[in-house]
C-alpha cells in the first residue's frame, strides 16, 4: 500500500475507501502527476516568486519565464486541463472522474498557485472553460474556449462589485444593455482575479440585463468582454493580508460604457442566474482538495519543524514542549476528516450532477476553509516568526485559504443553507417519531403499564 | 435514493462512497433491522425503562420481560449476533464485513443499550464473544461461548482496577498464579460492566500471572471466572452521573481467592496483553458507529423541537432564535465526517485487518465520542430543562457517550499515539524536502537568480 | 499577600483590585466563613451524602441529622443570610455589598449545595426570601420571611411550566383568579426546586390573573401558597443527568383549586413580571460565584490528582502527559478572568444597582457556567472513571451546573439580549466615525493627496 | 457615567471595579488623549499610509509628514512619554502608574501604531528607554536616553537571530567579546523592528560575553551599537504576512566585526538576561491593552457595518443573518474578561512590581492576542472581501495581533509556565485536602455512619 502516490504524499486513510472507484488511466495520470510535482514544478515554487520583480509597476508586466516552461512540459506529458469533468469528454479534457481529479487537486494545492497554472487547472480559468464547454456557442468555444484549453490566453469572471453586498447576487447593479447590434456594458467591479495578467484576454461578466423582471433570477446576464476593449478599466489591486498577488491579481475594474458585438451574450439573455450556479459546485470541489493539500503540506512541514534537532529548545525537540504532539494528531484527524467529506461530495457529483450533491457541497464548502487555516496556523505557530514571513510558504497560503471563507459566498450563506435543508426533514422526522410514540402506547396498554406520559 | 433505509434514518451522504462494497445479504438485512427497530424495538425504550424496579435491590435481581420478548423475536427474524465479522462465519456469526455491520450499528446506536441488547450485540458481550471465538479452546467455547451467542447467558470483562491507573495495563494488581490443577485469583476490580445482571454467568478476568517476566506485555493472563465462584464478591454499582445503568451495571468486585480449573486459562499463560489488543479494534467501532447513531438520533430530536409550533417563544419558532440554525448545520457537518472516518476505518480493517488499521481506528477513537457529545449537548439545549431530564433520552445517553472518553483508553492516550505516529513520518518528509531543496538550488543556477536563502 | 483566606482557597489575583472595596467586617466574617467551611462544612459533604436514605420515598421524608447541626453552628458563628445585600440592613440580614458577598459565594461553591444550605444561603430561599423583604406585606414578612431568615422553614418559586416555552414569561398559562376574598390557582408547574422537601413551607407561585390585558408584562401575578393547601400535588421529582438531587429536588407540581387568602399576593395584582425582574439580579450573580467556586474545586483536585505519585502511569506522572498541563493553564486563565466579570457586575450593581448593571450580569450569566463546565470536565477526565462516579463531586457538579445554562433564561436568550444592547450603540459609533472621515478628508486635502476612497 | 472618555470609547464595565484608582491627573490625562486621537490622530492614518512611497526603496527612507507634524503637536499637549511608568518620576515621564497608562495604551490601540508613535510611546523604544532609565550609566543616558525621550531618535532591540529557536535566550549565538577598550560584536539576528527606520540611530544588542560560564543566565551581556557603526549591515526586512511595515520594519542584520568603546556595554558584563527579564513585564501589558484596543475598534467597525442599511443582503441587514449577534455578544464579552485580566495585572504590578506580578502577566500574554485575533477576526468576516483587503485596517492589524502569539516568547511557553506555577499549589492542596478528609473520618465515626471509602 505505502508505494502509492497518493499514499506517499498525503499518508491517506482515504484510498481504501476509494481504491475500486478509480480507473487505470485516472491512477496511471496521478502516480505521472506526482512525479512531475515533485521533480519539477515543487522546485520551482520560490523561482518563480523570484523571478517576479520587485518594481510596483514592473510585477503587472510580466510572464514569469519557468512558469512558462513548465507549462510547455505539462502539456507535453499530457498532464493538461484534468480539472475538466469527463462529461465533456472527447470534445474537450481528458476522461477523469470529479472523484479521480479531487485527488490530484489535493497534490496540486501543495504546491500553491503555482502548481494548478502549469497544468492549466487555475481558478478562474477552470470555471470558465467549464462555462463555455456547457454553454458557449461555437464561434465563443472556438474564440476563447480553445485558446483558454490551450493555455494561450487567460481570463477573469467579473461579478463582485464594489459598493454592494454582493454575497447576494440579485443586488448586482452592473447595467448590460443591447442597443442595435451591441451589447453596452456598465459597472464598478473589484475582486476581479487575474485581470491583472498581462495574459487574461477576456472577462465574463456579469450584469443585470432586465432589472425590472418579476422573477429576480432572471434579470442578470453574462457577456464576453474582451480584456482589451475600450472601457475597461484596470483600476487597482486588491491586497490580500499585505499580498498584491502580482501578476494576476484581484482587480478593481470599471466597465465604462464598453461595447460588444451581441454575439458575446452566454447562453442568452436573463441566463447568468443559471450560469453561475452550474459554474460553482466542482469549482467548490476543486478548491476544497486544493485547501487539504495545504493543510497537509502545512502538516508536514510542522512534523519536519518540530523534529528538527537544530531547533531544540531548553534542550528538548519542539515535539516534546506542551501541546505539539496533540496538535499534530488533532490537524491529521481533521484532515482525514475533512478529505473524506470532499471526496464523498465529488462521489456524490459523479453519480447525481452538482444538483443532487448541493448539500455535500455546501458542507465541504464551509468546513475545508476553516479547518485548513486552523492546521496552517498550528504550523505557523511552530516555525516562530519564520512562520509569518516570506521564507516559508505557510503565511501566504493562509491568507489565500482565508479569503475562501468569504469567496463565493461567506460561511454563514452556506451554513445557513444547510441549516435549512435540515430543518426541511422536521416532517419526516416528526411522522416517524410520532409512529414510534403511537406504539410505544400500545406496547403500555399490552404490558399494563401505567406510564408518566 | 431516498427509499434506502440508511438514508431513512440517517440522511447519510455516506451512501455514495459505499453502496457498491455491500453485498445483497447485507443491503437485505439493513432493511429488516431498520424495520425491526421502527416497529418494535424504539417503542419499546420507554416500556423496558418503566418495568425496571424503582426499588433498590429490586432492581439488580429484573430480568425485563419486554426485553426478554424482543430477544426472542429478534432471533426468530435472523437479526441476530450481527456484530460478529465474517471471518467467523460459517462457524460463527453472519457473513457481515465490519463496514456492513457498522452502518447496522448506527442504526442499533440511536436505540440506546435496548437496540443493541435485543440483537446480541451488546458489549461487553460482543468483544468477549470475539475473544471466545477466536482464542477459545473448543471446550471453552462449548461451555460459554454458544450459551452467549444463543443470548442465553451474559458476560463481564474486569480489567480495570481500583486504587490504579488501569489506562496503562501494566500497571493491573490483581494476581493469578497457578495452584496445583486451579488458578487462584485475587484483585479488586471495578467499572465491570454488566456484572451486576443476574444473566451474567462468566467473568473474564484480566491479572498479572508473571509480574516478573522481563517483558512487560507478557505478565497478564486471562481466566475464565464464573460469576457464582465461591469469593467473587460484588461489592456496589458504580454510578456514571447519576445513573446506576441497572440492571447491568458497573460494578466494584473483589475477587478474594478465587479458585477455577486450570482449563479456564484462555489462550496461555502470558497471553494477556495480546487478547486485550485483538480485542479491541472492532469494538472500538462498534463503540464509535453506536455513538454516531446517539448523535443523529439527538440530531433529529432537535429538529422536531425547534420546528414545533407549540414551542413558540416570542412569536417565533425556537429555529428563529440565535444561533440554532447554524447549530444544526454545524452538527450535521461534523456527523457527516465523523461518519466517514468510522467507515474508513471499518473499511481499512476488512481490508488490512485491525493492525493495518490503528492510524484510523485510533483516530476515531478520539473524534466520535466528543463529536457525539457535543451534538447532543446542542439537542439538550434546544429542549430546555426537559433535555437534561429522564423524560428525554439526551441526558442519558450523554453520560454514556462522556464514559466513552476515558473507557479503552482515555482521549489523551490516543492522541498521542496517533500523534507519535505522525512523527514517524518525519524521516521521509525531511528526505523529500531536502530533495526538492536541492533541485531548487539548482533551477536558481540554471535560471541566474542569486536567491535570498 | 499570601496568608489572606481569598487567596488561600482560590490564589486569586483579582484581590489586588477588590482588597479596598472589602470593610473591615466584610474581611473578618471572609475569614471567619473560610475557617469555618474548612473546619467544619467541607468535612460533612459526604456524612450528609450518607445520610440520606438510598429507599425512593425515605429519601424525600429525610432532615439530614448534620446539616441540621451544622445550621445551628453557623446561626451561632454569625454566618447565617450572608446573601441579603446591606440595602436591607439593619433591618434584614448583614451589612455586605454584593462585591463582598461575591467572594463569600465562591467560597460556599466549593462545598456543594450543603454549604450553602447550612448559612442559610440556599437558592430559592435566597431570591424568596429578597421578594419578601422588598416587596412582601409586613404580614407576609411576619408569616413567611420570618421563619425564613431563621433557617425554620424552606421555600419555592414556582414558574416554570410543563408542556410551555417558560423562557418566554409571557407563555405562562397557570390561572391566577380573585373569589371573593380568595384567589384561586390551578396550573401545571415543573422544576420547582425545593419542592420536594419536608421544611418546604411556601410556594410562590407565578400564574396570569390578568391574561387578556394589553401589556402583557402586566398579565401576571405572584401569590404565596403554603405547601400544604389542598389542591397542591406534588407528582414526580425530576431528575438531572440522573440525580434527584433529594430531598429538595425539584418536582414536578399540579395546582388543582387551591385556594388561598386575597392576603397572600404579593404587592399586588399585575406585579408579577416586576418581581421576578427584580429578583434576578443578585441571584444570578451567587450562582455565577458559587460556579467559579465549583471550578476552582474541581481545578485544585485536578491538581491534586495529576501529582500525585500514585497516580503515574508508563513512569510518568499524570501531569507529564500530554495536554495536562496546558488545559490546567488554561483553566487557571478561564477562571479568573469569569471571576473578574463576576466580580465587575457585583460592584456594579452596588454602585448602579441591577437595573444599571444588566450588561455586566447578562455577560456574565453567559459566560460562567460554559467556562466552570469546561474546567470541571478537565478534572474528571483527568480522574479517569473515578471522574464520573459518586466517589468524586465532579460529576454531580458537572450536571448541576448544566442546568445553570438552562435556568433563569437559557444561554441564547442572555446572548441575544448582549449582542442587541451592542448594536444599540451603532448610531454613536456611526457618527464618531463620520466625524473622523471627515477631519480624514480635509487632511487628505491639506497635505495635496488624492486618496483612493 | 456615559460622559467619561473610557466608556465613550470602550463601553467599558470595568471603569467602576478601577474609578477609584485614578488619580486626578491621570483622569484629566485621559480625556486629553482621547480628544487628541479623535480630533487629529484617527484621521491621520490613512493619510500616513499614503504619505509612504509605493517605490520599494523609497519607502525605507521616508520620514512621513504627518507623523512628525503629529509629534509636535502631542509633546506641545503633554501627551507624551506616557508609558514611563511613575517610578521614574519626576526624573524622567509622567506621575502615571501601569494602571492608569494601561487604559490609555488601550485607546493608542485604536490607533495601529501610528497612534503609539506620535505619543512618543511605540516599541520597541518604549522598553529601550525603561532599559535605559533603570539599568543606563549617566552617559548612556545623556547620549540616547535624552534623545529617545525627546523623540529625536528612533532604537532597536536585536535579540531574535536567524538559524536558532531564540525564543530559549540560553540558545543566542552572537558573540560579544571585549578587545582592549572596545567591545566586538558578531552576529547574525533578524527580525528587529525598527530597524529599517532612518531615524533609527541606536541598536541595543543582546550577545554571549561569557559562552563558558556555569551559570547559563550570566552568560549575556547587552550592548549598545550605534545604527551607523561600521560593520552594521541591515540585509533585508522580514515580511509579516505581505506586510513590510516600512519604514520601520522588521529586519534581518548581520553585525560583522562592529566595535563600540566599552563604555558603551550596559549595566555590566552578565547582566544581559537580567535586563531582558526586568524590560519585559511592563512592555507585555502595553502590548495586551493595545491589543484590546485593536478588538474594541473591529468590533465597533462590526457593528457599524451590520447596521449599515446599504450592506443589506436577502432583504435584511447582515446583524439579521446567521450568527451576527452572537458572536457580537460573544466579542463583546471576550473583550471584558480580557481586560480585566489585563487592568488586575497592571494593578499588580503597581502593588508589588513586576516579580510579584509575574502569574497575571503570562496569563494576560497568552489569552489577549488569541482573544483579540478572534474578534478582528469575526468582524473580517462581516465585511465580507473588504475586510482582507487594504481598504480596511482590520487585516493588517490582524496580522500585527497574530505576530504577538510568537514574540516575547510563544503562547507554550507562557502557557506551559502558568500551569508549572500552578502545580505548584499541589502540596497546599494536598495538604488542605488531606486534613478536610481526616475531619471527614472523624464525623462519620461521630454519626456512626459505616463509609464506603
Amino acid at each position: 500500500m505505502a508505494s502509492h502516490p497518493i499514499v506517499e504524499l498525503t499518508s491517506a486513510s482515504s484510498w481504501a475507501m476509494i481504491e475500486d472507484k478509480f480507473s487505470p488511466y485516472a491512477k496511471e495520470t496521478l502516480a505521472k502527476l506526482v512525479k512531475f510535482m515533485l521533480d519539477e514544478v515543487f522546485p520551482a515554487i520560490r523561482v518563480a516568486h523570484a523571478q517576479l520583480p520587485t518594481d510596483y509597476d514592473a510585477r503587472w508586466k510580466t510572464i514569469i519565464p519557468v512558469v512558462a516552461d513548465l507549462k510547455a512540459r505539462a502539456k507535453q506529458l499530457g498532464l493538461w486541463n484534468l480539472f475538466l469533468s469527463k462529461v465533456h469528454y472527447p470534445k474537450f479534457g481528458v476522461p477523469l472522474t470529479n472523484l479521480e481529479y479531487a485527488v490530484m487537486a489535493e497534490v496540486l494545492g501543495r504546491g500553491g498557485s503555482l502548481a494548478s497554472e502549469v497544468v492549466n487547472c487555475s481558478a478562474p480559468d477552470t470555471g470558465n472553460m467549464e462555462v463555455l464547454a456547457r454553454y458557449g456557442s461555437p464561434e465563443q468555444q472556438q474564440k476563447w474556449l480553445v485558446p483558454l484549453l490551450n493555455g494561450e490566453i487567460r481570463s477573469s469572471f467579473a461579478m463582485t462589485e464594489r459598493f454592494v453586498s454582493s454575497s447576494d447576487a440579485t443586488n448586482i447593479r452592473t447595467s448590460i444593455r443591447q442597443e442595435g447590434n451591441e451589447i453596452v456594458i456598465n459597472g464598478h467591479k473589484w475582486w476581479i482575479s487575474g485581470a491583472g495578467d498581462p495574459r487574461c484576454a477576456i472577462h465574463l461578466v456579469l450584469g443585470k440585463s432586465d432589472p425590472n423582471s418579476s422573477d429576480k433570477y432572471r434579470q442578470q446576464s453574462i457577456v464576453l468582454v474582451p480584456a482589451n476593449a475600450p472601457g475597461v478599466k484596470v483600476i487597482r489591486p486588491m491586497k490580500v493580508f499585505g499580498y498584491d498577488d502580482a501578476p494576476e491579481g484581484h482587480c478593481e475594474i470599471i466597465y465604462d460604457n464598453v461595447r460588444v458585438p451581441l454575439s458575446n451574450l452566454v447562453l442568452g439573455w436573463g441566463k447568468g442566474f443559471e450560469i453561475i450556479q452550474g459554474r460553482l459546485g466542482p469549482g467548490r470541489i476543486h478548491h476544497c482538495m486544493r485547501s487539504i493539500g495545504c493543510a497537509q503540506m502545512a502538516l508536514d512541514l510542522m512534523i519536519q519543524r518540530v523534529t528538527d534537532p537544530s531547533r531544540k529548545t531548553f534542550g528538548k525537540y519542539l515535539y516534546e514542549h506542551g501541546t505539539v504532539i496533540a496538535d499534530i494528531a488533532r490537524s491529521r484527524a481533521e484532515i482525514e476528516g475533512a478529505r473524506l467529506l470532499v471526496l464523498s461530495a465529488a462521489q456524490q457529483i459523479d453519480k447525481y450532477q452538482a444538483k443532487g450533491a448541493l448539500k455535500e457541497i455546501g458542507i465541504a464548502k464551509f468546513v475545508v476553509p476553516s479547518m485548513a487555516l486552523q492546521v496552517v496556523d498550528r504550523a505557523i505557530q511552530s516555525f516562530g516568526a519564520e512562520g509569518v514571513s516570506q521564507d516559508q510558504m505557510l503565511a501566504a497560503t493562509w491568507a489565500g485559504l482565508r479569503t475562501l471563507r468569504l469567496a463565493d459566498g461567506p460561511d454563514a450563506v452556506h451554513i445557513q443553507q444547510i441549516g435549512q435543508r435540515e430543518l426541511k426533514r422536521a416532517p419526516e422526522i416528526t411522522k416517524r417519531n410520532t409512529e414510534i410514540k403511537k406504539k410505544e402506547k400500545a406496547l403500555f396498554e399490552k404490558y399494563g403499564i401505567k406510564a408518566h406520559l
